[in-house]
């Protein structure tokens, strides 16, 4: 019975998902959903990449979070327009969420769209949304096991950024282990090394970014 | 329809939950459901209390994972019994499950149990599963603004572990706000300071668990 519900609420999520990914399509907005554990530092890239592209591309955010409008409110602080998902408890976004977000938006004269779903390596990387890329951070301290503990999570992404680079020097993280690991379960993701501190990665990033958005 | 269902589960939840409860009580131990991000360091703070603490109580740990059983098998190389839940895909553990791993212990023998639950800030604090205490680590990397986040998890817990303190070198946490807002939240919440690698603060946090074990 269970079981049976829950099939029903993920085809439902994946008939709204193709929708979303359509009118993302046609409108020729990059859509990227940015996937991490909590503290990961998703904002924080997100904050960095809206300062090196925002005088090229048309920029916005959309914030999913459990309880607050903190991450928001920071992108705002930016000159970039952010639109706040209250996800009400839920420990992801899924396609009727940023559906409804999306009918607020000015998708026309958008080129680039983040979606920040909520800090979880589990439930995010089950639903569908219709985003056109998918990204995951990994920071440093968070240890390089975590691809066999999230493998949904790193085997289905476009793209990993490792984050908090700058803490390596403290860490026993084996970037040479993880990226053998990561390649492994997934060979065509791309692997980005950052640290938004330092600076360190940022343009390789932003470069991968520039380049999806000329296929657009 | 879907609101109903879930009702349902977690009233047929809540009920296994008193019974895990009932079982844990009869039998005199102390259980402990450990909850946090991934990477916070749950396994590396449960493996330092092992050694501490193995030698004067007889301890066991049921890891909750999605996939992998690498943290149990690092619990078992410490000489401690280790039952292994995987979850199935699901990010949190439930009364259910817990139930089943218990059916599988020498609850008589055991004084301090623990339930190390799936790497995840949202999900697991939704969930009564029957444990005397709940605790959760937050790591210095993550930052200080998690309470305002993910505010039923730290308005719940028992206990608060700030983890990886050798990392405030390197980071922007503040610890005294951060104090405030959890004291704020949660008046009666012990928040121990902690650094595996250090040493730093292991000893207060043993100490709470000895003094725990002795009101069992």
């Amino acid at each position: 019975m269970k079981v049976t519900v829950l099939q029903n609420i993920m085809n439902a999520n994946d008939k709204i998902a193709a929708k979303n990914q359509d009118m993302l399509e046609q409108n020729r907005v990059l859509s990227i959903n940015v996937m991490a554990s909590p503290g990961a530092g998703k904002t924080s890239l997100l904050l960095e990449t809206i300062r090196q592209l925002k005088d090229k591309f048309k920029i916005c955010v959309i914030e999913a979070d459990i309880a607050s409008t903190m991450d928001a409110d920071r992108i705002i602080r930016e000159g970039v327009q952010a639109v706040h998902i209250n996800t009400g408890g839920e420990c992801h976004t899924d396609a009727n969420m940023l559906g409804a977000a999306l009918e607020d938006l000015p998708l026309k004269e958008i080129d680039l769209l983040f979606l920040e779903n909520v800090g979880n390596l589990v439930c995010p990387a089950e639903f569908r949304i219709g985003t056109k890329k998918s990204i995951m951070l990994l920071s440093v301290p968070e240890g390089d096991d975590k691809p066999f503990k999230y493998p949904l999570m790193f085997s289905t992404v476009d793209a990993v950024v490792v984050s908090k680079m700058d803490y390596l020097p403290l860490s026993d993280f084996d970037l040479e282990r993880f990226e053998k690991t990561v390649r492994g379960m997934n060979p065509k993701a791309e692997i980005f090394k950052v640290s938004v501190r330092t600076g360190e990665g940022v343009a390789d990033w932003t470069g991968w970014l520039e380049a999806q958005l000329k296929g657009i």
